[in-house]
């Protein structure tokens, strides 16, 4: 049987912190045809929140560390605010969406990270995806909204990367579908140079990638962004794109590919 | 066909409050066995929460008003935090819960508090209950959580009355199933006297309640909760009780019934 394609979308940065972007990136994925899943990042409104309630963020060695009065935060925040607006916005435009975290019906199960240099705290490993359940909603015409916590299945809630969460979810649907996923940014795509906005790589293969990183042309955070990228296509992913918002759309034809060969 | 039994359970007030409580219901919820659906009530952490934010209750004419800030508030709260923590938990005890908002999958849909004589902002008024999709997740051997905000099918998220909740689930289910609806709070049911914890009413009907009323002995806080359990009755729930913890476990008989007749 040929499987049908599923379109796993993430967001994040400032397509969550401009509320125009937001509901526009909302239209777009309301209209794309077919079974899709959203995964949304965190944006900068949980800091503002945790500021707010006068908590700063910890940091250990200049990373940021999930401590309990913070993962309460995020909580509400990803689980609570995000995800039940960005649910209702869909609704209005009559997609079905279901918002979702790994505790909810079980979907992801991860574990508190180990501690080896740094104790990250309340942060969470995937371990599996529960791919039938999603499923079922998938076949019930619901689209699946995920925000980025986790649970422990021993009552523990986790923050968890939302780019892995978005890889882990399209190798564990790969199993039923031909898989989509597109990393929506706030750039056209991963950039040769980050002065010029247009000077998007459109093709990156797994060689090519690694030469990228010697260079010194991609780093920082976007190589945690491709090594999930390229963790995905090795697993069973069939397609993965970086982009912007028109990516989405279909209007530009300038955003990134990602292959392995 | 006989129809199945459906548990729907509601908590509120100290049960939520009480971090022991809390656990300790959810252990018996989740051994309750068959189909069941919890809602919950928002309890006093949405309180200080707004208060670590600045925020104070906005009350006009001695009545609680969802102003702009206080909707941001309860929908952290009620549908991250809580929401998500009851969901976590029950999963630790094999109770495969999904959390909910009204939003999510259009399980809810609400409108706004239309303005008489005080405008309540952002509060809610059910109209309809999805129970086609809630019938979906029950077969899926899935325990709906619902949490106590709404929306508009306008991108609206709306604050909404957990015990109407209950009853107007409650309602929209007896379609499918013999519903039975508990509301579990600190009392261990309807009090003849308020100071005497043991004072229960055991039974209840709807000639006795108007009575009751009359009399003083039900007042305030009561007549909505009641008012919600005899519309349930009138519109099809088959039993509704009122009392504490023990009320799930099984283990106590004193708590108060509600009939027509």
């Amino acid at each position: 049987m040929v499987k049908q394609i599923l379109h796993i979308v993430k967001i994040g940065g400032n397509v969550i912190n401009n509320k125009g972007a937001l509901t526009s990136f909302l239209k777009d994925f309301s209209e794309l045809e077919g079974f899709k899943i959203l995964v949304h990042g965190g944006g900068k409104r949980a800091t503002e929140i945790a500021s707010e309630m006068g908590l700063k963020p910890k940091m250990i060695q200049g990373r940021r560390v999930t401590d309990e009065a913070n993962l309460e935060v995020v909580t509400m925040v990803y689980a609570g605010l995000l995800n039940k607006n960005i649910a209702a916005q869909l609704q209005q435009n009559n997609c079905n969406a279901l918002g979702l975290s790994g505790a909810d019906a079980n979907c992801m199960l991860a574990h508190k990270r180990i501690v080896k240099e740094i104790d990250y705290g309340f942060a969470g490993d995937i371990d599996t995806v529960n791919y039938q359940i999603i499923n079922v909603f998938l076949q019930n015409k619901i689209t699946p909204v995920f925000c980025a916590i986790t649970h422990d299945k021993k009552g523990q809630l986790l923050n968890t990367n939302a780019d892995t969460i978005a890889s882990e979810v399209a190798i564990a649907m790969s199993k039923f579908f031909n898989v989509e996923l597109n990393y929506v940014f706030e750039l056209k795509g991963v950039l040769e140079t980050i002065e010029d906005k247009n000077s998007v790589i459109k093709d990156i293969n797994l060689n090519k990638y690694e030469q990228l990183v010697e260079q010194g042309i991609i780093s920082d955070g976007m190589i945690p962004k491709l090594h999930n990228c390229f963790n995905a296509l090795k697993k069973g992913v069939q397609k993965v794109k970086i982009g912007d918002d028109s990516l989405i759309k279909g209007t530009d034809k300038l955003y990134t590919t990602l292959s392995l060969k």
